[in-house]
């Protein structure tokens, strides 16, 4: 249940507060001198979003703690050797005691009371396995499906294109303040575009390329939806609006049609929910039941959809690399 | 790739126009006499829509092509033997004459291209196995799957909400009827809502409730964007706007929590691209990339999403049935 | 469960007197026309044994019931489409009356006491799925999978090279014929050899090429070994003996090194159990437990190695054919 | 496919020579507390071979280096929190320089040679990921099932039951001796029993508790075959000999029919090659095909088959808890 993909496949383990992230990379092809320039590009726009949002975006953990990447196994002088490469990421940003107040209550809006519902037991410190610091593992994998991708000439990109019901940059950092400043958190969009992709990618019926990406983005922590080419939006439009003619000059259908890519570029978005811990007053319960009255400390994101670009092309890479080593045969 | 589930299992086969379509359902406990009321009614409701729809919904092959399943094997006396249940439901209602216009050019907004272009042979009849067609078969083993979560208190039941801009049902009508006379086609959104789910359904980090859901959704014909709980229209709210406190009185967060059910209904939207198939004049090119200018004839659905209801059933109930059974030792 | 391999992947279903068995065959590329004349023949001797056992192996129901291909879905003139083939073989040779004493008790060395206990139900009329009947459905799909492997230039022959202690043609007709005179039944070895197979096929560790055999072969009813290259006749072997020098001149190794094939000819050996059902009197136990003595009536086969040398081969090519599919990328 | 399992996964990395081997166990029950000392008897046993072979079997490296675990997530003050258990074991007893003279031939009888011809590339030192360090990983991860098992009463007992024609220990220990003396290797039996196994266990058709039992053990290094009650042995059998008559006195069946077990102790054994790496000269080619002879240094193990046991009782309980979570629904 911790492993994503069928022949390209990521392993994820790793709690928030413990001794370390990471993964097992396994199906890479041999011979693949690992990009460290992508990967370490990736990682930190993980950890502080993209421009012009990096001030707004990065959560102080990231800026106190630098990803450095432990590889374990699959490598002889930084070529892959065709066997599993796993990794570690050590946690070194870690205070217990930032979690003493909140580890018998239930934080709204995060996973506390799931995991204890279904484990009977639950990490108490950091959200455990809940907590976006999982994604870590995901990035360093993703950016290697991503550097194979683009030596085939498939190229993965995301931006944030909304925060709240904004969409112009300056008006979304006036809006980032203001909801810092009040102690809240926002909402926000990433947009992704997947171009150079050939023709016929995408397994017809359940592994549908627009399925599979759907899975894979809102795998992310925080997604609340995803809709591709003309999406949500759409729904007001007429058939004759959204057929694209044919030999395509528009891209409604956003890069598939029966679940198969036609060529064009895939474009799809995701929609992220503010971030649920916030500074202001909350009413909860704790592990008895009692209501409690709950007051976060520390600084947290507020918007995660700003770190989340380089998270969604990871996803969106291991999908595509995925479905492309399933039907070369 | 055509098989949905990991524990309980389901195998769809069968193009459009060709002999048969249906499916073996596998993983299927033993003892359970199959509800074929329930069956019917599922079928009927994929056939026709649901009321007020009905009138609207059907297609004209609907109405003429009964849907008469003959089991083939993994029942006695009715009753499930633990074995693989297969079926078949035959295509009566194939005249491949109806095909002749289009057997040699590329539909818009169809899959007779990306299928070309993956395998480079297609069905020429009836779009093969990306005609909605094919759904009729995951309506018999979702509606299995439905009845065994039914047994559990598990309740699952999707609505249209949406076609257009119009979300009245008396408005819906004059619409559909509108875009019907104009030779035309419309989008649609249908809800979904999980009643009686306990908490801790859904595994973390990948195989999350919401991520497995939109997987199964999305790979619905036409199917072009799901989103649960506030989904994107909570985009521009803030987090003290959107966090449920606890004990649940709202339920913002659609039901899950971290990927895992929170024992709160779990809810979801599922937006519909308007059918391609339109009876006005389209361009498009042929097998050997010259323009030609297509008129569809023949009764098409004015609007997909009034047959999805039950397809969003059936898939959401394989969906969580897998879950649970994957979570149970 | 019933579904067998990863990307060539087998889904099998039926029942031995149930309406048909059959199966769905998902991940053959789409372009193939079907080799008919080898399907046949390899039905054939399934039904029959391989000579010069044919008159000594045909069991009643194999020449009573020709085994009929009925397809149902992914073909268009005789040509894969890329999308799963379903097929089944209905069951004409099924006297439900031939049961009628069997139908309340265990019969000895059969599946009919583990059924029952696993599930609780079991179809009473000729062995359900445990019957050797199924075994139709794994030759359909396993042909295909010969017949694409031979356009490779892989070729995979399986014959028997024991029955009893005999390993001569002549002796092993005379035992057969006594063993058949005594209304008992007797044990056989089936020998295969891979020849054409490139090295570098297998995947290490778990999925080695002679774990992932061995999978298969075991799966064939009444298989009870399996072993490759010295095998178990190796034992008593130095390490001097065994090693073959480089380059190859020898093969005791099998062609298998590290579970990856050398390049070298695989060969392997699977022991097959006597017949459960003969015609001797025998003692067991009916559904309450109650001891019985019990005469099983019919025409049995006398030793079931001798039809099985078409399963191996079968479930030998899909495996290969499955693991080179995962490989190619 | 470096991943074993269903629903009790083990995902294996690391090479004999890099920085360390491991695994994540993925899909262990939340709350339980792991044994430790089950973990140290069983990692001793494979390092240094049961009782009374410990002095015949322990290689030197077992001995200098201690396989200290490293815990790296799903883990809370030593109970499991249903989550990735990750961990490492590093390789401290990695001394380059002993393979020098090896790093640019094909040992025979190891995988240098299949890997190079499957990756283009091979980890140098030590044989990488086919040497049987890595069976380390699976002690760990078997030793965890084998606990969970236990407390259901399910018990599992490997032991080596020949050594070359050798079946009593003392006669044993003198081959073993004199075998070493002469710079060869032997190979060996080992026989496994399951009790405690409840009837109902294993899926029939493709994944046999047998089928599934024997795919688990050929994937340890040098094993080569498998059979389960009569087995090889009972091919000059009668059925009437090898029927069980029921209810159940004798257990000729090895606790398996139809694939799956009827209660009765499960029985199985597997044949390990001689160690391919031998004091004695040999003869092979190096990278560029040039003949070379080839002396080996260094103490190497006599019998693989010594320290087996551990390994077969591993791959056992993994398969076995495997499907029991897979039949719990």
């Amino acid at each position: 249940m911790n492993t994503f993909g069928q022949i390209f496949r990521f392993t994820s383990f790793g709690e928030s507060h413990g001794v370390a992230v990471g993964g097992v990379i396994d199906g890479c092809p041999a011979g693949i001198r690992i990009d460290t320039g992508l990967l370490a590009a990736n990682l930190r726009r993980r950890a502080c979003g993209d421009e012009p949002y990096t001030a707004c975006g990065a959560s102080a953990r990231a800026l106190r703690e630098p990803d450095r990447i432990e590889w374990l196994s699959g490598l002889q002088n930084g070529i892959t050797l065709g066997t599993p490469l796993a990794f570690l990421i050590r946690n070194t940003d870690t205070c217990s005691a930032d979690y003493d107040a909140v580890r018998h209550l239930y934080r709204p809006g995060h996973a506390d009371y799931t995991y204890q519902q279904k484990y009977g037991i639950r990490a108490v410190d950091g959200g455990g396995r809940a907590s976006a610091r999982e994604t870590v593992a995901r990035v360093v994998a993703g950016s290697l499906a991503q550097q194979i991708l683009l030596r085939r000439g498939i190229h993965i990109a995301a931006c944030v294109t909304q925060v709240g019901a904004e969409t112009e940059p300056e008006r979304i950092i006036a809006l980032l303040k203001q909801v810092a400043a009040e102690g809240d958190s926002i909402g926000g969009i990433v947009q992704c575009e997947v171009t150079g992709l050939p023709a016929g990618v995408g397994e017809p019926i359940f592994d549908k390329l627009s399925a599979r990406l759907a899975y894979a983005v809102l795998s992310i922590n925080g997604c609340k939806g995803f809709d591709y080419g003309s999406g949500f939006l759409g729904v007001a439009q007429r058939g004759s609006e959204l057929n694209d003619a044919m030999p395509f000059q528009t891209n409604r259908a956003g890069g598939i049609l029966g679940g198969i890519s036609n060529g064009q570029p895939v474009t799809f978005r995701a929609v992220f929910k503010p971030t649920p811990s916030i500074s202001r007053e909350q009413t909860t319960v704790d592990d008895n039941g009692n209501p409690v009255t709950l007051r976060l400390h520390g600084r947290h994101d507020t918007c995660i959809a700003l770190r989340a670009p380089a998270v969604v092309e990871s996803m969106t890479a291991m999908t595509i690399l995925d479905l492309l080593f399933q039907m070369s045969r």
